[in-house]
């Protein structure tokens, strides 16, 4: 059992981790994840359909302000199908994210799909880095307020930052059952086992100290907080 | 000019209502719809991206209350490819839907993505129901309050009906720049030209008469309200 | 044992409705469909590539006139997945539709799939709705005689009816493993359990007794005589 | 006039040969081929959607007994996307094959769709040959009477032979737009310019002048007689 | 145990036969390949990922010359799915070819990729066979040297000479996991069972006992020799 | 005319960013890049067929040692549809790295292709950073030496570095016509305009002055210096 429950949480965080835009094709009216299957797929094997239930495909909470007492001031709520069993093979997913005044959601990149982030409370800058091209790395942003939506092209850098010295709120829509989730400098500078230093060291044009001593301090994942 | 527009608008029309949850992937950062082009093709030609502006990837008023004073009491404000054309090629689409007391999003489906629906405001009884099956064609339902999240899969016909006597506001994630929109009541009885009353007559189990009747009301599209 | 039945018959019916024109991409020779195995997945998982025979590509009777005593005067013989398990993976299916003198295949979708019918004998009046568009939701029809040939967009509402005194047959062929079924009339007014008359009655502009009594005919599903 | 002639011709040519049971996905109702459009993209441009017609989805004579007046004494008419335009982005295709007493559908491929084949008259023994295996190329066929359907497995060599004195006719369905066809003796001998004959002869394992003398035969490609 | 090995080994084979240039997407990081699993899907079952190590996406020995030693003169090290399980799910593959002096890779097509083929040593005459069209079968062939690329497009018939009188190598890309694998001689004339001799004498033009001749002969499968 | 050469650069720019493994599918034979087309769609439009030549499949140089002479002792050779217009619509691309001693790849992603990289010469170390996890982000790794292969999963962080005193080259294989390239340092410091220093500084906990210091640096994209 012991197992079993170590099975399911390396599961979901695998699962987590990629989907595309273009999830492969439902191929029946649904497939709710079978999170108790010892058997692994791409994505989720279903639960037996003559056992579905409404409450596969429901969730609850999303009006809840989410902690964001952390160093960046921020939060992400994923609602993707390792919370929602009822969007395996669905190809979509949201999630909703708090930001303290002056909080971030912090460059990352969601390596399956595209997202929608509209803005329901405060106000926030917004933007994404195209990847290289002859110009180099060009930066598209843009102030937003609420009741504004902005996109993020899938697989781009992309981040948010609350302008404001209160709380703001901001929902996004994607197109695949787990967006996916790099935070930036957490894969950078916080991967176990470490990037060696002399790779880091010349790759961000820093010394060797000052990477040692990036790779020392802790770097929080904001949207494994719930 | 006025054949230009009459073109965009049949474009804009058409694009509106089909796209796959697994849209055609992206084959650049993005490839914003060029409105302008005489070139039709499977979604939309894009702009020269030397013209790209962030405010491509952008909209406003989300936060406006609809107007829902309709025979149905609610309003669709759909942000897909055509109101946002930076999401093309993107596989991702949202809307907002603003419900009178007692209103009604009507039995409708989308041909071509899934859909979650959070509820920001108000209690709502939303369902879907399943194709044909042995059992018939199963209705899975519940009651959402505020904050709650439901799932819609993709193609079913499902609906949303605000339980309470103030308004109601939800906002849907879809995996495709265009998930389109069929509803049922609208295509059934008021199609145009009509579908042969002796058809629609045995197909319903109604008299022709009533038929007739139906097929002279209106059948508002609260989609089409903005 | 029993419930080894109950188990195939729930995934042949849950099987039965969903897949895309773009079903996901075989990545084998084939992938028999296994309707023993007890592991839900996508699709199905495969039979023992060992096992496999030319029987499991292989159906017979298609040249058999079904029996259409029913109210419609119609009746579908599908060949998905579910009855030739060689098409599992593969994209692709068909099916032939009897029709009485007058029979009419009612109103329906395939959420999975385009679909070309062909006329073998008779004469046929089909068409289909496009979605919802600035003009309304369009019929496109046509009368067809034998030898024609008529294409039905993926998802979209379509229907034949046998404009002759005698019996007519159709072939068609569809791009998906099970192009689903949903029948109109059986998802609005024959869900168990029923969408509640108060949502139907305004949905459709039929008064509640109406809607009631509606829901308590029977909605024959022409598919599910074989 | 001339020069758009040719285009057109070259256009469906190319156009007949390749599409995957995975077609791209429709992005929109429908998107009536444009064999008029002088540009070239992945299937074709659309026809500008204010002008679609019902004959855009309609094709009339397959009740006609084709033309087998061949070696191979077969004959294919294929409806794909270059005959009928509005299967564009749609991913379905048929034909219809006509068999001479003892005729020949000789082994091809289709590269971008899977297949079923119903015997609508007449006895036909239609097999399929595996890719490499650990056991060699595997041959799966079976002797198919009136009325018995079999799948051929997408881009592997099939083939159907008529085993009785009488024409024989069948029909095939594709999840494809444009299944593709290559007839294997004609790519092998019949390439225009040759595959050098000391490259065949040891391919096949015939001598130079076997060789020399089969490349200077006519390979007819019974797909192109309609 | 033996059996085990047995499913193993023709899982193996089913799987090495078949993946399309669009894969389905992958939903997790990645998904290794379990060779042991007992359930078969649509590729593979994915390894436990706790258990996943850097050696389930490492193989070495691709700088090994391979023997050339068959009637052929060639050797195909196929590095796909079933040599490297990391590849699971990923869509991408590679393979070394080795020539001996005029060896040759006879006639094959790939049915789930198109491939790059740049020559790290020797000589070579490479092209590939258009499918059918108003023109017949082109070939679109060139003569390679040390450091040149060809395109061999998904499916098309295929093949590469050493022009040279010393050995050459050349290093192959494919888009998925398992491109596949036909040679069309060995699956036109070593087919198990055989193709009917009167059905490939009227397909060839060649008379019966030169059919079976031909298919009494050695039809070695050059990249089964790993 | 220097309009056309700057859409044309911008066009291959945009274009050189993304594109998936599952790219669209082909629906032709092949579709070769047009540059010179002033339409824009998602990847190229195609040459006219009628033009197409054996050289459009065709590149050289893969032999040639690049210039490895920058901050980073490194140089990718990119062959993908931009430089070989063949590879349109086809799922399928390559590079040659070269590396000079003690020379870094530095950490980059592909939005949209695995890949395999294989030692043609040299020892690398070479690893790529799983996503977010429960455990974090988990660093695979391994010593490479010529002739062994690694597997880097779609869109994520990866990196090669020589290991040895001399020149090391490796060849990778990408399932995309644009694997797309984002190197992460560039993104987060190279951007222009720039990531406001107050949201960097927080992102990468350096100090504003540090984090001005690294933005005014050259980010060298060495996958554009051929």
């Amino acid at each position: 059992m012991a197992a079993r429950i170590i099975l399911i949480v390396a599961l979901l965080t695998l699962s987590s981790s990629r989907a595309l835009a273009s999830d492969p094709s439902p191929l029946q009216d649904f497939c709710v994840a079978d999170f108790d299957s010892n058997v692994f797929v791409n994505g989720f094997p279903c639960k037996d359909p003559t056992n579905v239930t409404p409450d596969d495909f429901y969730i609850s909470g999303l009006d809840k302000v989410a902690n964001t007492d952390n160093d960046l001031g921020a939060n992400i709520t994923l609602v993707n199908v390792n919370r929602l069993p009822g969007l395996n093979t669905l190809g979509v997913a949201m999630s909703r994210i708090d930001y303290a005044p002056f909080g971030l959601n912090p460059p990352h990149s969601h390596p399956h799909s595209s997202e929608i982030l509209h803005v329901a409370e405060g106000t926030l800058y917004a933007g994404f880095v195209r990847s290289n091209t002859e110009k180099g790395n060009i930066l598209i942003a843009k102030k937003l307020s609420t009741g504004d939506a902005f996109v993020f092209p899938q697989g781009l850098m992309h981040f948010q930052f609350n302008l404001g010295d209160t709380n703001a709120v901001a929902f996004a829509a994607f197109g695949s059952q787990s967006p996916g989730l790099i935070t930036i400098a957490n894969a950078l500078f916080g991967s176990k086992p470490s990037i060696p230093d002399y790779i880091l060291s010349r790759a961000v044009q820093l010394g060797k100290t000052t990477v040692d001593w990036l790779q020392q301090q802790e770097w929080v994942d904001i949207a494994r907080e719930y």
